[in-house]
Protein backbone atom coordinates (compact mmCIF):
# COMPACT_ATOMS: atom_id res chain seq x y z
CA UNK A 1 0.00 0.00 0.00
CA UNK A 2 1.48 3.60 -1.01
CA UNK A 3 0.90 6.89 0.82
CA UNK A 4 -3.13 7.80 0.43
CA UNK A 5 -3.51 11.18 -1.54
CA UNK A 6 -3.37 13.85 1.42
CA UNK A 7 -5.39 17.32 -0.38
CA UNK A 8 -8.33 15.95 -1.58
CA UNK A 9 -9.25 17.50 -5.21
CA UNK A 10 -13.46 18.75 -5.51
CA UNK A 11 -15.15 20.06 -8.80
CA UNK A 12 -18.27 21.39 -9.43
CA UNK A 13 -20.71 19.90 -12.14
CA UNK A 14 -24.25 20.66 -13.36
CA UNK A 15 -26.53 18.40 -14.08
CA UNK A 16 -27.41 19.12 -17.81
CA UNK A 17 -31.06 17.54 -19.69
CA UNK A 18 -29.12 15.16 -21.38
CA UNK A 19 -28.16 13.29 -18.13
CA UNK A 20 -31.83 12.97 -16.80
CA UNK A 21 -34.36 10.30 -17.35
CA UNK A 22 -38.50 10.36 -17.89
CA UNK A 23 -38.19 9.34 -14.34
CA UNK A 24 -37.74 13.32 -13.65
CA UNK A 25 -33.88 12.98 -12.22
CA UNK A 26 -30.59 12.03 -13.56
CA UNK A 27 -29.86 8.46 -15.09
CA UNK A 28 -28.29 6.29 -12.55
CA UNK A 29 -25.19 5.51 -14.96
CA UNK A 30 -24.61 9.31 -14.96
CA UNK A 31 -23.24 9.24 -11.33
CA UNK A 32 -19.92 7.26 -12.21
CA UNK A 33 -19.90 8.79 -15.85
CA UNK A 34 -19.65 12.36 -13.48
CA UNK A 35 -16.59 10.66 -11.43
CA UNK A 36 -14.96 9.61 -13.90
CA UNK A 37 -15.17 13.18 -15.95
CA UNK A 38 -13.93 14.44 -12.52
CA UNK A 39 -10.99 12.27 -12.00
CA UNK A 40 -9.87 13.11 -16.00
CA UNK A 41 -9.80 16.87 -14.69
CA UNK A 42 -7.68 15.66 -11.38
CA UNK A 43 -4.94 13.86 -13.76
CA UNK A 44 -4.60 16.41 -15.85
CA UNK A 45 -4.15 19.03 -13.01
CA UNK A 46 -1.89 16.81 -11.73
CA UNK A 47 -0.03 16.88 -14.81
CA UNK A 48 -1.00 13.44 -15.89
CA UNK A 49 -3.66 13.70 -18.28
CA UNK A 50 -5.31 10.44 -18.72
CA UNK A 51 -4.69 10.34 -23.07
CA UNK A 52 -0.88 9.60 -22.12
CA UNK A 53 -2.39 6.41 -21.18
CA UNK A 54 -4.41 5.94 -24.29
CA UNK A 55 -1.51 6.38 -26.84
CA UNK A 56 -0.14 2.67 -28.54
CA UNK A 57 2.44 0.88 -25.96
CA UNK A 58 1.22 2.84 -22.79
CA UNK A 59 0.08 0.79 -19.97
CA UNK A 60 -3.80 0.49 -19.65
CA UNK A 61 -5.65 1.14 -16.79
CA UNK A 62 -9.02 -0.74 -16.95
CA UNK A 63 -11.62 -0.43 -14.70
CA UNK A 64 -12.13 -3.48 -12.89
CA UNK A 65 -15.33 -2.40 -10.20
CA UNK A 66 -17.16 0.44 -10.19
CA UNK A 67 -19.97 1.16 -7.50
CA UNK A 68 -22.30 3.98 -6.63
CA UNK A 69 -24.92 4.92 -3.83
CA UNK A 70 -27.88 6.82 -4.58
CA UNK A 71 -29.05 8.64 -1.76
CA UNK A 72 -31.45 11.86 -2.75
CA UNK A 73 -32.94 12.93 -6.33
CA UNK A 74 -30.93 14.79 -8.68
CA UNK A 75 -32.77 17.13 -10.98
CA UNK A 76 -31.77 19.20 -14.63
CA UNK A 77 -29.93 21.59 -13.60
CA UNK A 78 -28.51 21.07 -10.10
CA UNK A 79 -25.33 22.05 -9.13
CA UNK A 80 -23.38 19.57 -7.45
CA UNK A 81 -19.99 19.87 -5.62
CA UNK A 82 -17.73 16.69 -5.80
CA UNK A 83 -14.96 15.45 -4.12
CA UNK A 84 -13.00 13.29 -5.33
CA UNK A 85 -10.09 11.16 -2.97
CA UNK A 86 -7.73 8.56 -4.21
CA UNK A 87 -7.55 5.56 -1.60
CA UNK A 88 -6.00 2.12 -1.90
CA UNK A 89 -3.03 2.95 -3.90
CA UNK A 90 -0.83 -0.06 -4.94
CA UNK A 91 1.96 -0.79 -7.05
CA UNK A 92 -0.84 -2.52 -9.67
CA UNK A 93 -4.50 -0.54 -8.77
CA UNK A 94 -6.25 2.06 -6.98
CA UNK A 95 -9.52 3.14 -6.52
CA UNK A 96 -11.20 6.96 -7.07
CA UNK A 97 -13.73 7.67 -4.37
CA UNK A 98 -16.02 10.56 -5.12
CA UNK A 99 -18.50 12.01 -3.18
CA UNK A 100 -21.41 14.02 -4.82
CA UNK A 101 -23.53 17.09 -2.61
CA UNK A 102 -25.96 19.80 -3.95
CA UNK A 103 -24.13 22.90 -3.04
CA UNK A 104 -26.63 23.25 0.68
CA UNK A 105 -24.46 20.13 1.54
CA UNK A 106 -27.04 17.39 0.94
CA UNK A 107 -25.19 14.34 0.25
CA UNK A 108 -26.95 12.72 -3.04
CA UNK A 109 -24.31 9.99 -4.18
CA UNK A 110 -21.33 8.34 -4.04
CA UNK A 111 -19.22 6.20 -6.12
CA UNK A 112 -16.10 4.11 -6.08
CA UNK A 113 -14.05 3.39 -9.32
CA UNK A 114 -11.21 0.78 -8.88
CA UNK A 115 -8.51 1.03 -11.88
CA UNK A 116 -5.66 -1.99 -12.51
CA UNK A 117 -2.44 -1.60 -14.70
CA UNK A 118 -2.85 -3.77 -17.44
CA UNK A 119 -0.20 -4.36 -20.47
CA UNK A 120 0.08 -2.62 -23.20
CA UNK A 121 -0.60 -6.13 -25.16
CA UNK A 122 -4.21 -6.18 -23.36
CA UNK A 123 -3.70 -9.17 -21.56
CA UNK A 124 -1.85 -9.69 -18.22
CA UNK A 125 -1.70 -6.68 -15.22
CA UNK A 126 1.27 -4.21 -15.17
CA UNK A 127 2.76 -2.10 -12.92
CA UNK A 128 1.21 1.69 -12.78
CA UNK A 129 3.89 4.12 -14.24
CA UNK A 130 5.87 6.12 -11.97
CA UNK A 131 3.95 9.11 -14.06
CA UNK A 132 0.88 8.04 -12.83
CA UNK A 133 1.44 7.23 -9.20
CA UNK A 134 3.29 10.33 -8.74
CA UNK A 135 0.07 12.24 -9.90
CA UNK A 136 -1.92 10.34 -8.06
CA UNK A 137 0.17 11.85 -4.82
CA UNK A 138 1.32 8.54 -4.03
CA UNK A 139 4.81 9.18 -4.24
CA UNK A 140 6.61 11.46 -1.44
CA UNK B 1 -37.91 -12.16 1.96
CA UNK B 2 -39.83 -13.38 -0.72
CA UNK B 3 -39.30 -16.00 -3.55
CA UNK B 4 -36.55 -15.73 -5.40
CA UNK B 5 -37.38 -15.96 -9.23
CA UNK B 6 -36.76 -19.70 -10.34
CA UNK B 7 -36.87 -19.25 -13.82
CA UNK B 8 -33.66 -16.15 -15.42
CA UNK B 9 -34.04 -14.35 -17.89
CA UNK B 10 -31.45 -14.21 -20.84
CA UNK B 11 -31.36 -11.65 -23.65
CA UNK B 12 -28.84 -11.03 -26.73
CA UNK B 13 -27.22 -7.70 -26.70
CA UNK B 14 -24.57 -6.17 -29.60
CA UNK B 15 -22.48 -3.93 -28.00
CA UNK B 16 -22.27 -1.21 -31.28
CA UNK B 17 -19.77 2.07 -31.59
CA UNK B 18 -21.22 4.52 -29.76
CA UNK B 19 -20.95 2.17 -26.26
CA UNK B 20 -17.17 2.37 -27.08
CA UNK B 21 -14.06 4.49 -26.06
CA UNK B 22 -11.15 5.69 -27.49
CA UNK B 23 -9.38 2.88 -25.07
CA UNK B 24 -11.39 0.71 -27.54
CA UNK B 25 -12.81 -1.52 -25.58
CA UNK B 26 -17.07 -0.57 -24.14
CA UNK B 27 -16.75 2.34 -21.97
CA UNK B 28 -17.68 0.94 -18.19
CA UNK B 29 -21.32 2.88 -17.39
CA UNK B 30 -22.29 0.91 -20.66
CA UNK B 31 -22.25 -2.55 -19.34
CA UNK B 32 -25.00 -1.02 -16.40
CA UNK B 33 -26.86 0.61 -18.81
CA UNK B 34 -27.51 -2.97 -20.62
CA UNK B 35 -28.34 -4.36 -18.13
CA UNK B 36 -30.82 -1.85 -16.76
CA UNK B 37 -32.15 -2.19 -20.48
CA UNK B 38 -32.35 -6.30 -20.21
CA UNK B 39 -34.33 -5.44 -16.83
CA UNK B 40 -36.68 -3.39 -18.73
CA UNK B 41 -36.77 -6.35 -21.60
CA UNK B 42 -37.68 -8.70 -18.92
CA UNK B 43 -40.26 -6.63 -17.31
CA UNK B 44 -41.90 -6.20 -20.57
CA UNK B 45 -41.92 -9.74 -21.17
CA UNK B 46 -43.61 -10.24 -17.76
CA UNK B 47 -46.46 -8.14 -18.34
CA UNK B 48 -45.17 -4.91 -16.35
CA UNK B 49 -43.19 -2.72 -18.30
CA UNK B 50 -41.52 -0.52 -16.39
CA UNK B 51 -43.30 2.66 -17.95
CA UNK B 52 -45.68 1.86 -15.51
CA UNK B 53 -43.99 2.71 -12.79
CA UNK B 54 -43.11 6.32 -14.42
CA UNK B 55 -46.90 7.23 -14.89
CA UNK B 56 -47.64 10.21 -12.26
CA UNK B 57 -49.19 8.87 -8.88
CA UNK B 58 -47.30 5.65 -9.33
CA UNK B 59 -45.21 4.21 -6.68
CA UNK B 60 -41.38 5.02 -7.85
CA UNK B 61 -38.24 2.62 -8.46
CA UNK B 62 -35.15 4.31 -7.84
CA UNK B 63 -31.86 2.74 -7.78
CA UNK B 64 -30.11 2.87 -4.76
CA UNK B 65 -27.13 0.82 -5.16
CA UNK B 66 -25.49 -0.55 -8.80
CA UNK B 67 -22.16 -1.80 -9.04
CA UNK B 68 -20.24 -3.75 -11.87
CA UNK B 69 -17.14 -6.03 -11.98
CA UNK B 70 -15.22 -6.55 -15.11
CA UNK B 71 -13.34 -9.17 -16.49
CA UNK B 72 -12.23 -8.86 -19.95
CA UNK B 73 -12.38 -6.75 -22.68
CA UNK B 74 -15.29 -5.99 -24.43
CA UNK B 75 -15.21 -4.60 -28.18
CA UNK B 76 -17.21 -2.64 -31.14
CA UNK B 77 -19.34 -5.49 -32.36
CA UNK B 78 -18.99 -8.07 -29.76
CA UNK B 79 -22.05 -10.13 -29.57
CA UNK B 80 -22.83 -10.73 -25.41
CA UNK B 81 -25.06 -13.43 -24.05
CA UNK B 82 -26.66 -11.32 -20.69
CA UNK B 83 -28.06 -13.29 -17.86
CA UNK B 84 -30.83 -11.93 -15.63
CA UNK B 85 -31.95 -13.39 -12.17
CA UNK B 86 -33.86 -11.04 -9.84
CA UNK B 87 -32.11 -11.54 -6.14
CA UNK B 88 -33.11 -10.51 -2.71
CA UNK B 89 -36.55 -9.56 -3.00
CA UNK B 90 -38.56 -7.98 -0.44
CA UNK B 91 -41.72 -6.26 0.22
CA UNK B 92 -39.17 -2.81 -0.44
CA UNK B 93 -36.65 -3.68 -2.55
CA UNK B 94 -34.87 -5.98 -4.76
CA UNK B 95 -31.85 -6.62 -6.66
CA UNK B 96 -31.50 -6.93 -10.15
CA UNK B 97 -28.18 -9.35 -11.02
CA UNK B 98 -26.91 -9.84 -14.83
CA UNK B 99 -23.70 -12.05 -15.78
CA UNK B 100 -22.48 -10.76 -19.55
CA UNK B 101 -20.76 -13.63 -21.11
CA UNK B 102 -19.15 -13.29 -25.28
CA UNK B 103 -20.52 -16.47 -26.88
CA UNK B 104 -18.28 -18.55 -26.80
CA UNK B 105 -18.99 -18.57 -22.75
CA UNK B 106 -15.95 -16.45 -21.54
CA UNK B 107 -17.60 -14.13 -18.44
CA UNK B 108 -17.03 -10.58 -19.11
CA UNK B 109 -18.20 -8.65 -16.37
CA UNK B 110 -21.50 -8.68 -14.16
CA UNK B 111 -23.95 -6.12 -12.60
CA UNK B 112 -25.82 -5.97 -9.50
CA UNK B 113 -28.58 -2.93 -9.21
CA UNK B 114 -30.73 -2.65 -6.46
CA UNK B 115 -33.98 -0.71 -6.49
CA UNK B 116 -36.65 0.32 -3.69
CA UNK B 117 -39.93 1.50 -3.59
CA UNK B 118 -40.57 5.10 -3.02
CA UNK B 119 -43.43 7.27 -2.65
CA UNK B 120 -44.86 9.15 -5.63
CA UNK B 121 -44.17 11.67 -4.00
CA UNK B 122 -40.79 11.34 -4.34
CA UNK B 123 -40.09 11.12 -0.55
CA UNK B 124 -40.57 8.70 2.17
CA UNK B 125 -40.45 4.64 0.90
CA UNK B 126 -43.38 2.30 -0.47
CA UNK B 127 -44.12 -1.21 -0.94
CA UNK B 128 -43.64 -2.51 -4.04
CA UNK B 129 -46.66 -2.64 -6.14
CA UNK B 130 -48.37 -6.32 -6.25
CA UNK B 131 -48.05 -6.52 -10.22
CA UNK B 132 -44.49 -5.71 -9.75
CA UNK B 133 -43.86 -8.64 -7.67
CA UNK B 134 -45.53 -10.57 -9.36
CA UNK B 135 -43.56 -9.75 -12.79
CA UNK B 136 -40.63 -10.21 -10.58
CA UNK B 137 -41.47 -13.99 -9.79
CA UNK B 138 -41.65 -12.97 -6.16
CA UNK B 139 -45.25 -14.26 -5.79
CA UNK B 140 -46.45 -17.42 -5.84
CA UNK C 1 -39.05 37.33 -36.87
CA UNK C 2 -37.70 39.28 -33.97
CA UNK C 3 -34.42 40.45 -33.04
CA UNK C 4 -31.03 38.55 -33.55
CA UNK C 5 -28.99 38.04 -30.10
CA UNK C 6 -26.12 40.87 -30.79
CA UNK C 7 -23.70 39.26 -28.06
CA UNK C 8 -22.86 35.67 -28.80
CA UNK C 9 -22.08 33.41 -25.82
CA UNK C 10 -19.38 31.20 -25.72
CA UNK C 11 -18.07 28.90 -23.16
CA UNK C 12 -14.91 26.28 -22.73
CA UNK C 13 -15.39 22.64 -23.12
CA UNK C 14 -13.29 19.55 -22.39
CA UNK C 15 -13.54 15.91 -24.93
CA UNK C 16 -13.60 13.22 -22.19
CA UNK C 17 -13.51 9.34 -22.27
CA UNK C 18 -16.82 8.80 -22.03
CA UNK C 19 -17.73 11.30 -25.54
CA UNK C 20 -15.04 9.06 -27.73
CA UNK C 21 -15.50 5.87 -29.11
CA UNK C 22 -13.02 3.35 -30.36
CA UNK C 23 -12.27 5.27 -34.05
CA UNK C 24 -10.37 7.72 -31.57
CA UNK C 25 -12.05 10.46 -31.56
CA UNK C 26 -15.46 11.83 -30.32
CA UNK C 27 -18.43 9.99 -30.98
CA UNK C 28 -20.70 11.88 -33.42
CA UNK C 29 -23.93 12.76 -31.49
CA UNK C 30 -21.55 14.46 -29.01
CA UNK C 31 -21.05 17.50 -30.45
CA UNK C 32 -25.15 18.07 -30.45
CA UNK C 33 -24.61 16.61 -26.96
CA UNK C 34 -22.51 19.17 -26.00
CA UNK C 35 -23.96 22.03 -27.56
CA UNK C 36 -27.29 21.32 -25.34
CA UNK C 37 -25.13 21.40 -22.78
CA UNK C 38 -23.75 25.05 -23.92
CA UNK C 39 -27.68 26.22 -24.41
CA UNK C 40 -28.22 25.19 -21.02
CA UNK C 41 -25.53 27.14 -19.66
CA UNK C 42 -26.55 30.12 -21.86
CA UNK C 43 -30.27 30.28 -20.52
CA UNK C 44 -28.96 30.03 -17.12
CA UNK C 45 -26.32 33.28 -17.66
CA UNK C 46 -29.59 35.09 -18.98
CA UNK C 47 -32.05 34.43 -15.94
CA UNK C 48 -34.52 31.68 -17.69
CA UNK C 49 -32.77 28.12 -16.26
CA UNK C 50 -34.29 24.78 -18.59
CA UNK C 51 -35.69 23.57 -16.19
CA UNK C 52 -38.55 26.32 -15.85
CA UNK C 53 -39.73 24.94 -18.97
CA UNK C 54 -39.43 21.42 -17.84
CA UNK C 55 -41.94 22.31 -14.96
CA UNK C 56 -45.71 21.14 -15.40
CA UNK C 57 -47.57 23.94 -17.44
CA UNK C 58 -44.99 24.99 -18.58
CA UNK C 59 -44.76 25.82 -22.69
CA UNK C 60 -42.53 23.08 -23.71
CA UNK C 61 -39.39 23.88 -26.45
CA UNK C 62 -39.01 20.20 -28.43
CA UNK C 63 -36.36 20.06 -30.56
CA UNK C 64 -37.82 19.98 -34.34
CA UNK C 65 -34.88 19.86 -36.43
CA UNK C 66 -30.76 19.08 -35.25
CA UNK C 67 -27.32 19.24 -37.46
CA UNK C 68 -24.34 18.88 -37.23
CA UNK C 69 -21.20 19.00 -39.33
CA UNK C 70 -17.57 17.42 -39.03
CA UNK C 71 -14.65 19.39 -40.17
CA UNK C 72 -11.64 17.64 -38.21
CA UNK C 73 -10.97 15.30 -35.46
CA UNK C 74 -11.70 16.05 -31.86
CA UNK C 75 -9.51 13.45 -29.24
CA UNK C 76 -10.03 12.43 -25.75
CA UNK C 77 -8.64 15.72 -23.82
CA UNK C 78 -8.78 18.25 -26.52
CA UNK C 79 -10.24 21.19 -25.25
CA UNK C 80 -12.80 23.06 -27.57
CA UNK C 81 -13.84 26.59 -27.49
CA UNK C 82 -17.88 26.87 -28.10
CA UNK C 83 -19.23 29.84 -29.46
CA UNK C 84 -23.27 30.01 -29.52
CA UNK C 85 -25.61 32.41 -31.28
CA UNK C 86 -29.33 32.54 -31.06
CA UNK C 87 -30.84 33.05 -34.82
CA UNK C 88 -33.85 32.86 -36.74
CA UNK C 89 -35.72 33.41 -33.60
CA UNK C 90 -39.86 34.04 -34.16
CA UNK C 91 -42.69 33.92 -31.78
CA UNK C 92 -42.66 30.23 -32.13
CA UNK C 93 -39.45 28.79 -32.66
CA UNK C 94 -35.77 29.85 -32.18
CA UNK C 95 -32.00 28.69 -33.88
CA UNK C 96 -29.01 28.05 -31.23
CA UNK C 97 -25.96 27.74 -33.77
CA UNK C 98 -22.76 26.50 -32.16
CA UNK C 99 -19.58 26.27 -33.45
CA UNK C 100 -16.59 24.31 -31.55
CA UNK C 101 -13.04 25.33 -32.46
CA UNK C 102 -10.03 23.88 -30.86
CA UNK C 103 -7.81 26.05 -28.78
CA UNK C 104 -5.75 27.09 -31.54
CA UNK C 105 -8.53 27.83 -33.71
CA UNK C 106 -9.10 24.86 -36.07
CA UNK C 107 -12.84 24.74 -36.78
CA UNK C 108 -13.63 21.35 -35.59
CA UNK C 109 -17.36 21.72 -35.57
CA UNK C 110 -20.61 23.27 -36.13
CA UNK C 111 -24.43 22.41 -34.68
CA UNK C 112 -27.55 24.03 -35.32
CA UNK C 113 -30.56 22.97 -33.34
CA UNK C 114 -34.48 24.29 -33.94
CA UNK C 115 -36.49 24.88 -30.58
CA UNK C 116 -40.24 25.10 -31.36
CA UNK C 117 -42.80 25.94 -28.53
CA UNK C 118 -45.53 23.13 -27.85
CA UNK C 119 -48.30 23.29 -25.78
CA UNK C 120 -48.03 21.68 -22.30
CA UNK C 121 -50.59 19.67 -22.98
CA UNK C 122 -47.78 17.66 -25.95
CA UNK C 123 -50.13 18.63 -28.61
CA UNK C 124 -50.20 21.70 -30.96
CA UNK C 125 -48.02 24.61 -31.14
CA UNK C 126 -47.80 27.47 -28.67
CA UNK C 127 -45.43 30.87 -28.78
CA UNK C 128 -42.57 30.96 -26.53
CA UNK C 129 -42.83 32.48 -23.06
CA UNK C 130 -41.83 36.08 -23.11
CA UNK C 131 -39.34 35.23 -20.17
CA UNK C 132 -37.72 33.06 -22.45
CA UNK C 133 -37.57 35.77 -25.41
CA UNK C 134 -35.97 38.08 -23.42
CA UNK C 135 -33.65 35.03 -22.21
CA UNK C 136 -32.63 34.99 -26.09
CA UNK C 137 -32.32 38.13 -26.74
CA UNK C 138 -35.13 38.53 -28.75
CA UNK C 139 -37.01 41.41 -27.16
CA UNK C 140 -35.53 45.17 -26.68
CA UNK D 1 -22.52 8.05 -58.31
CA UNK D 2 -23.29 4.76 -57.63
CA UNK D 3 -25.94 2.38 -57.82
CA UNK D 4 -28.27 3.34 -54.85
CA UNK D 5 -29.43 -0.20 -52.83
CA UNK D 6 -33.06 -1.64 -54.12
CA UNK D 7 -33.13 -3.26 -50.97
CA UNK D 8 -34.06 -0.78 -47.97
CA UNK D 9 -33.16 -2.71 -44.48
CA UNK D 10 -35.55 -2.47 -41.53
CA UNK D 11 -35.10 -3.38 -37.63
CA UNK D 12 -37.02 -2.91 -34.73
CA UNK D 13 -35.78 -0.67 -31.90
CA UNK D 14 -37.10 -0.13 -27.91
CA UNK D 15 -36.41 3.21 -26.42
CA UNK D 16 -35.23 2.14 -23.04
CA UNK D 17 -35.29 4.85 -19.82
CA UNK D 18 -31.76 5.47 -20.36
CA UNK D 19 -32.48 7.60 -23.68
CA UNK D 20 -35.08 9.64 -22.42
CA UNK D 21 -34.71 12.79 -20.90
CA UNK D 22 -37.10 14.63 -18.03
CA UNK D 23 -38.89 16.29 -20.57
CA UNK D 24 -40.52 12.66 -20.89
CA UNK D 25 -39.64 12.22 -24.15
CA UNK D 26 -36.30 10.69 -26.17
CA UNK D 27 -33.16 12.63 -25.59
CA UNK D 28 -32.86 14.33 -29.01
CA UNK D 29 -29.20 12.55 -29.80
CA UNK D 30 -30.89 9.39 -29.39
CA UNK D 31 -32.80 9.21 -32.44
CA UNK D 32 -28.91 9.52 -34.25
CA UNK D 33 -27.67 6.89 -31.92
CA UNK D 34 -30.09 4.44 -32.77
CA UNK D 35 -29.37 5.32 -36.43
CA UNK D 36 -26.13 4.45 -36.67
CA UNK D 37 -26.86 1.19 -34.22
CA UNK D 38 -29.01 0.15 -37.13
CA UNK D 39 -26.23 1.03 -39.77
CA UNK D 40 -23.84 -1.03 -37.80
CA UNK D 41 -26.66 -3.62 -37.74
CA UNK D 42 -27.22 -3.53 -41.50
CA UNK D 43 -23.61 -3.52 -41.84
CA UNK D 44 -23.38 -6.99 -40.20
CA UNK D 45 -25.97 -8.51 -42.10
CA UNK D 46 -24.12 -7.39 -45.20
CA UNK D 47 -21.13 -9.15 -44.44
CA UNK D 48 -18.83 -5.65 -43.96
CA UNK D 49 -19.15 -5.24 -40.32
CA UNK D 50 -18.25 -2.02 -38.98
CA UNK D 51 -15.31 -3.47 -36.84
CA UNK D 52 -13.50 -3.58 -39.95
CA UNK D 53 -13.33 -0.47 -40.55
CA UNK D 54 -11.80 0.59 -37.21
CA UNK D 55 -8.88 -1.76 -37.69
CA UNK D 56 -5.38 -0.45 -37.58
CA UNK D 57 -4.45 0.52 -41.44
CA UNK D 58 -8.31 0.41 -42.29
CA UNK D 59 -9.58 3.31 -44.39
CA UNK D 60 -11.57 5.41 -42.08
CA UNK D 61 -15.34 6.34 -42.31
CA UNK D 62 -15.58 9.51 -40.59
CA UNK D 63 -19.49 11.68 -40.58
CA UNK D 64 -19.06 14.73 -41.74
CA UNK D 65 -23.00 15.51 -41.45
CA UNK D 66 -25.79 14.04 -39.50
CA UNK D 67 -28.80 15.46 -39.14
CA UNK D 68 -32.42 14.57 -37.44
CA UNK D 69 -36.05 15.56 -38.08
CA UNK D 70 -38.59 15.26 -34.96
CA UNK D 71 -42.51 15.15 -36.02
CA UNK D 72 -43.74 13.64 -32.79
CA UNK D 73 -42.77 12.82 -29.08
CA UNK D 74 -41.25 9.33 -28.43
CA UNK D 75 -41.54 7.77 -24.57
CA UNK D 76 -39.40 5.18 -22.58
CA UNK D 77 -41.11 1.92 -23.83
CA UNK D 78 -41.95 2.71 -27.36
CA UNK D 79 -41.23 0.24 -30.16
CA UNK D 80 -40.06 1.86 -33.30
CA UNK D 81 -39.60 0.61 -36.46
CA UNK D 82 -37.03 2.35 -38.08
CA UNK D 83 -36.03 1.75 -42.17
CA UNK D 84 -32.32 2.02 -43.21
CA UNK D 85 -31.76 3.22 -47.08
CA UNK D 86 -27.95 4.03 -48.31
CA UNK D 87 -28.21 7.55 -50.91
CA UNK D 88 -25.85 9.47 -52.68
CA UNK D 89 -23.42 6.76 -52.44
CA UNK D 90 -20.38 7.75 -54.64
CA UNK D 91 -16.65 6.42 -54.36
CA UNK D 92 -15.92 8.57 -51.12
CA UNK D 93 -18.70 9.02 -49.33
CA UNK D 94 -22.47 7.90 -48.96
CA UNK D 95 -25.12 8.46 -46.66
CA UNK D 96 -27.37 6.71 -44.69
CA UNK D 97 -31.11 7.60 -44.22
CA UNK D 98 -33.31 6.30 -41.48
CA UNK D 99 -37.21 6.56 -40.98
CA UNK D 100 -38.79 6.18 -37.35
CA UNK D 101 -42.44 5.38 -37.03
CA UNK D 102 -44.28 3.82 -34.42
CA UNK D 103 -45.77 0.51 -35.10
CA UNK D 104 -48.82 1.98 -35.87
CA UNK D 105 -47.20 3.46 -38.57
CA UNK D 106 -46.88 7.31 -37.22
CA UNK D 107 -44.14 8.73 -38.31
CA UNK D 108 -41.83 10.30 -35.45
CA UNK D 109 -38.18 11.20 -36.83
CA UNK D 110 -35.94 10.95 -39.68
CA UNK D 111 -32.29 10.89 -39.80
CA UNK D 112 -29.00 11.32 -42.48
CA UNK D 113 -26.01 11.17 -41.85
CA UNK D 114 -23.08 11.25 -43.97
CA UNK D 115 -19.86 8.92 -43.97
CA UNK D 116 -16.45 10.02 -46.01
CA UNK D 117 -13.78 7.96 -46.77
CA UNK D 118 -10.60 9.22 -44.89
CA UNK D 119 -7.10 7.70 -45.29
CA UNK D 120 -6.20 5.66 -42.44
CA UNK D 121 -3.56 8.22 -41.46
CA UNK D 122 -6.32 11.02 -40.55
CA UNK D 123 -5.40 13.28 -42.94
CA UNK D 124 -6.73 13.32 -46.39
CA UNK D 125 -9.87 11.80 -48.14
CA UNK D 126 -9.80 7.97 -49.38
CA UNK D 127 -11.82 5.72 -51.86
CA UNK D 128 -14.27 3.69 -50.16
CA UNK D 129 -13.37 0.08 -49.66
CA UNK D 130 -14.76 -2.29 -52.58
CA UNK D 131 -16.22 -4.28 -49.49
CA UNK D 132 -17.50 -1.48 -47.95
CA UNK D 133 -19.29 -0.48 -51.54
CA UNK D 134 -20.46 -4.21 -52.26
CA UNK D 135 -22.13 -4.20 -48.39
CA UNK D 136 -23.80 -1.34 -49.21
CA UNK D 137 -25.61 -2.25 -52.50
CA UNK D 138 -23.50 0.14 -54.35
CA UNK D 139 -21.58 -2.45 -57.03
CA UNK D 140 -23.44 -5.04 -59.09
Amino acid sequence: MLRPVSTPFSSLVVVRLGRTDSAGVWYFTEALDLAHEVFEEFLSSSGAPLHLFLAPGSVRLPIVHAEADFRAPVRCGDSLRVSLAITSCTKRSFSVVCDFQLLDGTPVASTRIVHAGAAASGSGSADLPESLLQALGALA
